[in-house]
């Protein structure tokens, strides 16, 4: 990484513990990243943007700052970046996915919390992400017990506006919903004193939309037979499309979305012709969280398509553009997001037509449903998937998991029977 | 208990496990119970219930269907029992205490789920509770992450309709609730197909109210030097007043009340004089969870409140009886009920300044916050509400404890050493 210690400094972080992180990353990134052979050309931007971290894309948000722009951190595909934008400022997901972070959750957290959300809290408070220290003002979510609570212990920190996710699916929560972004839009215009008009909401629900269709086009191309991305790189693009600036995503993908096409025509994939498809699906897998996907494609599989909040829930379903009044925008994002299939809702059945469609496109060979420990939602979710997977006559395997390595050789030696399994 | 194996047996209940649970309460009974000196004459009633518990109440609820009339089974204080014994139908709790019934529950849920949802799932799949076999329709609630997700779960074996408990307690979190005790009237009102009337609700929340007023008679006593009930019947009370025919419990406890403060008058004490008094916060017991006011009374301290839903969370607040329309009463159930505060809603700072207040008011010496292991909820708000109480100069212990007996002796050594410390 170049040098940002004054930037790091002037951002009041701890820098000798923020300095053993940086020592660690490249070596994980190294190991799991650039040891894969015939990557796509264009994951080239993706890995400078993991070399430089925690500078580049900080340097431009202080330099947002220093011109008047706020920053918003938020922590779930749910919370409409729309909005953010249309102010004038910008969103950036906060989530964390290092172990490094979860100590420090852990101080003021059970131990029985998730590692997202410990690892969230812990980057706060221990000074060791300059994302989460750049952030003039959070915003949470209900989505779940973790978060809730978490939101109220990050409050003694920094400003967090909380919005309040319906809890099912009827026609009145997507009516309360709709209400909900009605309201982060005026918190949002007092905070930046910028106010959110229909033009500039047109403009951001536009780049939005071209971001979704952007990252859509990479995953279209996981479809094929000849697979010309590794399921870590398309991880990779999908989580750093979580914080990074929103035109050159759409940008960025677009490019590698050209090249794997060609790909496809040219016949190049990165896996020998037979390797057996998977399909993840079940919790978000933050930046650096490798774990999974790296011991699928080390034991002789591909992960094609990802169910999760760093796969399809983020980019599936657009924002109706046609309405051009503020009150149809925003029933038009609320429509959109409450689209979106968390576990967090009550009757999630639309989750596992999702998980059985994409098994389909995608061609899979099995799923692998995925929770993060301590994740209630998605652990008890969990049976209905597996239970409506083996209907379908699809082969799945449910694992629970967390940041640490210590249950990676059990993992290595269950993951490595499903693919066996699958013939 | 008297005879009852027909009656079970029509029920579909699985008779020979039902068994080992009736050879194992009584004795649990008796050891935790009736070896207590001195108790009030009027707990008779209750130890009656418990002796009988799983045939005359559910032979009631029968006869009652007997007669065309429905069965509601509920697990939160939040569900309006008006609404349904408006609609000439009857509300009876059906959570589970017992570890009895976990395993049934880790059938089908993950281990990292709290006893009392496992419990009280386990209960139904394992059809070793008369209730739970007996209640034509559940109803549940979103009050957190585990009953969210096990409803679907208990969706599969019976008809059950969930509430939409906001996650808030804004203004319009209030009306959301009052639209959702609408939206329950109606189902209440299909299912009996008996009516709801302004009179019949307004009979229902007199009687509701009246038990509320009871239940705080009996709290009312506690908070005299002269402390003539303990802690351990007390909850008895309380855990049978969430199932328990309502006018029947009005009138036991106003007679428990007759007696308790005549008690008080006479300087009749079921602990020396300078006993230690305890507040007990965090989530709910439910019958038969006794493990921890056994403990503490069994250590040298007496309970003399209980912050809890089978505490002051269930009697506190009465439903306004002034208004007559049918809105104006539903409007007037939402704002009692959302005066509950449970750790279930971001930002719960009620719920703090209630118990500085319990302390307060009962004169207590120390609090025990106790939550269920894998309840985040409470478990996450546990270090607010002890750094409030810190700061308070109130005494704390937090507690984490599940229902098996495994951590008895550690949790004894604990609050025997917090007792101690009280001077």
């Amino acid at each position: 990484m170049a040098d940002y210690k004054k930037m790091w400094e002037e951002l009041g972080m701890d820098l000798e513990t923020h300095d053993a992180l940086c020592e660690v990353l490249p070596i994980a990134f190294g190991d799991t990243y650039l040891s894969q052979e015939n990557r796509p050309e264009n994951m080239a931007f993706y890995d400078f943007v993991i070399s430089e971290i925690h500078g580049v894309r900080p340097a431009e948000l202080i330099a947002h700052q220093k011109k008047g722009g706020k920053v918003f951190g938020t922590f779930c595909v749910f919370v409409p970046d729309e909005i953010v934008f249309a102010a004038g400022a910008i969103a950036t997901g906060l989530c964390g996915g290092s172990q490094f972070w979860v100590p420090g959750g852990e101080k003021v957290l059970p131990k029985n919390t998730c590692p997202l959300i410990k690892a969230s809290v812990g980057a706060r408070i221990d000074k060791t992400c300059p994302f989460f220290r750049i952030a003039d003002m959070y915003v949470g979510e209900t989505t779940c017990d973790g978060k809730k609570k978490a939101w109220e212990i990050l409050a003694e920190e920094v400003p967090i506006h909380v919005m309040d996710i319906p809890q099912m699916k009827r026609e009145k929560d997507i009516r309360h919903w709709a209400e909900e972004i009605k309201d982060f839009k005026a918190v949002v215009e007092e905070f930046t004193g910028n106010k959110v008009t229909e033009e500039s909401l047109a403009e951001a629900i536009t780049l939005m939309n071209n971001k979704r269709k952007a990252l859509a086009r990479v995953f279209e191309c996981r479809k094929s037979d000849i697979i010309p991305i590794s399921g870590k790189d398309a991880l990779l693009m999908m989580q750093i499309a979580f914080y990074d600036d929103p035109a050159r995503c759409v940008e960025k993908a677009n490019a590698l979305a050209d090249e794997l096409e060609q790909r496809i025509k040219d016949g190049v994939s990165v896996f020998p012709a037979g390797t057996k498809r998977i399909l993840i699906s079940g919790t978000p897998m933050a930046v650096p969280n490798w774990k999974l996907h790296h011991i699928v494609e080390t034991s002789g599989a591909a992960v094609v398509v990802e169910e999760t909040c760093t796969g399809t829930r983020y980019f599936e379903n657009l924002v109706d553009e046609s309405t051009s009044t503020m009150d149809g925008q925003i029933q038009a994002l609320a429509e959109r997001y409450m689209k979106c299939n968390c576990a967090c809702f009550h009757k999630n059945t639309g989750r596992i037509d999702d998980i059985i469609r994409l098994a389909k496109e995608y061609k899979v060979d099995g799923v692998i449903d995925v929770n993060l420990k301590f994740c209630s939602l998605y652990d008890i979710e969990g049976r209905s998937v597996e239970s409506a997977l083996k209907s379908a006559g699809i082969p799945v395997l449910g694992i629970e998991t967390d940041y640490t390595d210590t249950d990676a050789e059990q993992l290595r030696t269950r993951i490595g029977a499903f693919i066996e399994m699958l013939g």
